[in-house]
Formats: structure tokens, C-alpha cells, sequence
């Protein structure tokens, strides 16, 4: 059977995540169900990242077996006709090798997460973005961001039902720029714990309002405890922008 | 009565347009509603562009004569509780003198366009775009958009809805950019006619998309006629994005 690559855009706001559940609406279902109407074989479509409730996504990858080989271009268009009008969109399709797989195959993901840094609550970008309305100092909060980079057991950022069998990983990249009215936040790695990217933001924050001096960033990585992560930032700033094989 | 300058960000969308109308919801109806939260005498809240159903706002501004002084950031925050939930905010909030009119007293408004430009639907930015599949030559809109510029009758760009009492105005400034997969528009005037951007961003599309030649912008403007329009773009990519005083 031909697989192919998808490329997925989508709002996370109306799904209770990326993963099939009973009786909620989830992305992975609503591709499914797509899929299904182009092949009778009720395809399973596997994704990279297994993205929260509210969570969103420009670059989501996810792949897919088909009965019949399909013209990537009509696949594409086919499958957005039967996901209208879920707010998902496929960018891209391209046939890969039966040895690909969205989530193993995976060298590297980025994340990126929006904090909208100012007094007035957000109007158009509501479900976009984290309302902070305090002042963040942003140079604060990327110096600390810089020493917790590497390979690290990273148990004070991950949620209490991560299923990982280890908590190692290691973290590339986490960048923290200001533009305009809004803090930017990203980070790279080969993968993430569950709520990692999350947690590292929450606990940044309270760097950037000045209730945790910067060094305690990397004390609370180096005490392993999931008591010692700060906070957990909510699902809506955060955006699954880029996975690369 | 002191009078306060408003700074106003809102989604569109779910609105009927700026302008108060009985049985229908509308920007202006949800700030007079929430003005009159603060104030017994039913402040009327009068807007720099009476935007239509659909069109979203950066920076609106309004102006409202309230009984009693408020400090500004006091109001802003007691306007942005009453307006929730609806997605309307206001930015900022400054006293004004008595003889300040949001309107009248402009003398440029900037608004934006945004047109995403590929063949996938858009997911994330839904009702935020126009969304051209077709490929469009963003240069050739642009040098078209130059030679429209300065003081003209555009009867052509105007909806037969219009109220102003004269179809001439000055086009200051109307670029076309790309960014990644979008093409933004932006337009520059003391004022516009009812419709004016969304007909030429229409008529600029049909020169992107090859249909009309790149004269043929200039051509339709000099021929003082609502048939010579090529379309009329459609509300949801259109941000009143700056009004200067």
C-alpha cells in the first residue's frame, strides 16, 4: 500500500487534542474521517506530535496508507474537500517510502509559543495566544532560558502522565524574543516530553515578572522534581510549528 | 463632560458591521452597551470608520463624553470587563479635548489586506483572510497599485451604498507585499469612499492572477464607473489597522 506524508495545519480550539478519543472531537478522528472517504480501508493516519487539547499546529506531519496511489496534488485537495469545515488544512502531500513513520522517522520538532505581553486583552487573537498582562522582561527570561540547554533529565517539566520511558532529552534550542506586543518563544529538539515545552514556558514567566530570579530555572531542572516546575502555560499560546526527518 | 479617545481592537466576525442597527449585532451597540454599564446618560460612542460586517480592527478609534472624569487606565479596564466576552478590546484610553471628533478630526487612516495566497484552505487564519488558491504576481499588483495614486473621482472603487457627498479623494499610499504565503495590501488616505479598498484589492487581484492587464487598474479608475470595478474583495481579509490625528 502507498503511504504518504501530510503536512497539517490546524486551529486547536474546537478539538479536545490531536488523539482519537470516545466522544470528543479530536484532529486525528476528523483526518480519519476524511480519509475514509477516499478509501474504503478506514486508513489509520499517524502523527508526529500528539498535540494537547487547544493546542495548535502550522506544521503538524502526519502519515497515512492508501489502498490506490494517488496523485499527491489531488490527495491534497480531496482530503481538505472532506475535512471542510473542521479548521484543518492539509498544506502538502508527498509519497514517502513504507519504512516512513510521521512520529519515529522524526529528527527534530519545533515549537512555538505566543505570549501576548500587554494590558488589553486580546481581541482577534483570543484562543491565539497567553494573555500576560504584567510586563515581562523578555532579556530575562532568554539569558535563563540559554542554561537549561543540552541533554538533561528534564522530570521537573514533564506532566505527570508523560508516558516516555525516560525523562532525557535533549533540548537544542529555546529562544525568547520580543515583537512588538508579543513575547515569542521556541524550542527545538529531537522530541519533548509531555507538557515540556509548556512547562519551560510557565516557568519562564515567572522569570519575566521578576518572581524567580533567572538562576532558578536551572535549579529547577537540576532538582528532577515536578514540584519544582513553576507553572504550566495554558494550551492556547502554543503551536507545533515545524517536524523535519 | 470630559471626553476619552478610545483605541479598539476587534474581531470582526461575529459582528454586523461598526454601526448600531436594531436586532443585530454590531461593534458600536457592544461598546455603548458597555459604556452605559459606567455611565447613567447612555454615552453614544462615535468611531473613526464605520467598518463593515465582517471587517476587523487593530486600531479603531472612537470617541465618548462620559458624566464624570476617569482616570484613563481605570476606564479602559472597567470597559474591557464590560465588554467580555465579546471579542472586542480596547487598547488605550486617552482624554481628549471637547472638540476632538474621531472622525472629523482624522487625517489619515491605514488599512490592511491580508490575501493568503496557496492552495490550501486556511485552518489556523479562518475568516482573518482572503484565500486565493491561484498564484498571484504580487510585483505586478504592485507597480499596477502606483499608478492609482493621488487625487482622484473614484466612482469606480466605490459601492452605490456610498454617502459621501464627493467621490474624489486622495490615495496617498497602496502597496503590495508578499510575506511567506501571504500577500499583504496596505492603503493610506484622509479618508476613503464606502467600499473603496475592498474594490480596488478586488480589481488588483484580477491584475495578480493575470485576467486584467496592469493598465487596466488605471483605465477603470479613469472611466468614473461602478461596472469598469473588476470585484469587490471579500470583507474577512480587510483590518483598519491606524487612524492618525
Amino acid at each position: 500500500m502507498p503511504r504518504f506524508k501530510l503536512l497539517i495545519e490546524y486551529d486547536g480550539a474546537p478539538f479536545a487534542g490531536w488523539q482519537v478519543q470516545p466522544n470528543a472531537p479530536t484532529v486525528q478522528g476528523r483526518l480519519e474521517e476524511a480519509a475514509a472517504m477516499l478509501d474504503a480501508g478506514r486508513p489509520s493516519v499517524r502523527g508526529a506530535g500528539r498535540t494537547d487539547a487547544g493546542v495548535h499546529a502550522i506544521g503538524q506531519v502526519a502519515h497515512v496508507d492508501l489502498a490506490r496511489d494517488w496523485a499527491p496534488e489531488r490527495l491534497c485537495a480531496a482530503l481538505n474537500a472532506h475535512l471542510r469545515p473542521a479548521p484543518i488544512a492539509i498544506r502538502a502531500v508527498e509519497p514517502v517510502a513504507s519504512d516512513f513513520d510521521a512520529r519515529f522517522s522524526a529528527c527534530s520538532r519545533i515549537y512555538l509559543y505566543r505570549i501576548l505581553n500587554r494590558r488589553a486583552p486580546p481581541a482577534l487573537e483570543r484562543s491565539r495566544v497567553w494573555h500576560v498582562a504584567r510586563r515581562l522582561n523578555g532579556e530575562a527570561m532568554h539569558a535563563a532560558a540559554q542554561t537549561i540547554l543540552g541533554k538533561h533529565d528534564f522530570t521537573t517539566f514533564r506532566s505527570a502522565h508523560c508516558q516516555a520511558a525516560s525523562p532525557e532529552k535533549t533540548l537544542d534550542r529555546l529562544t525568547v524574543d520580543r515583537r512588538g506586543e508579543e513575547l515569542h518563544i521556541e524550542a527545538e529538539a529531537r522530541s519533548f516530553l509531555h507538557n515540556q515545552v509548556r512547562s519551560m514556558v510557565g516557568s519562564l514567566k515567572l522569570i519575566g515578572e521578576g518572581s524567580w530570579p533567572p538562576t532558578r530555572l536551572r535549579q529547577a531542572l537540576e532538582a528532577r522534581d515536578r514540584a519544582a516546575c513553576g507553572m504550566v502555560a495554558p494550551p492556547n499560546g502554543l503551536y507545533l510549528v515545524k517536524v523535519a526527518y
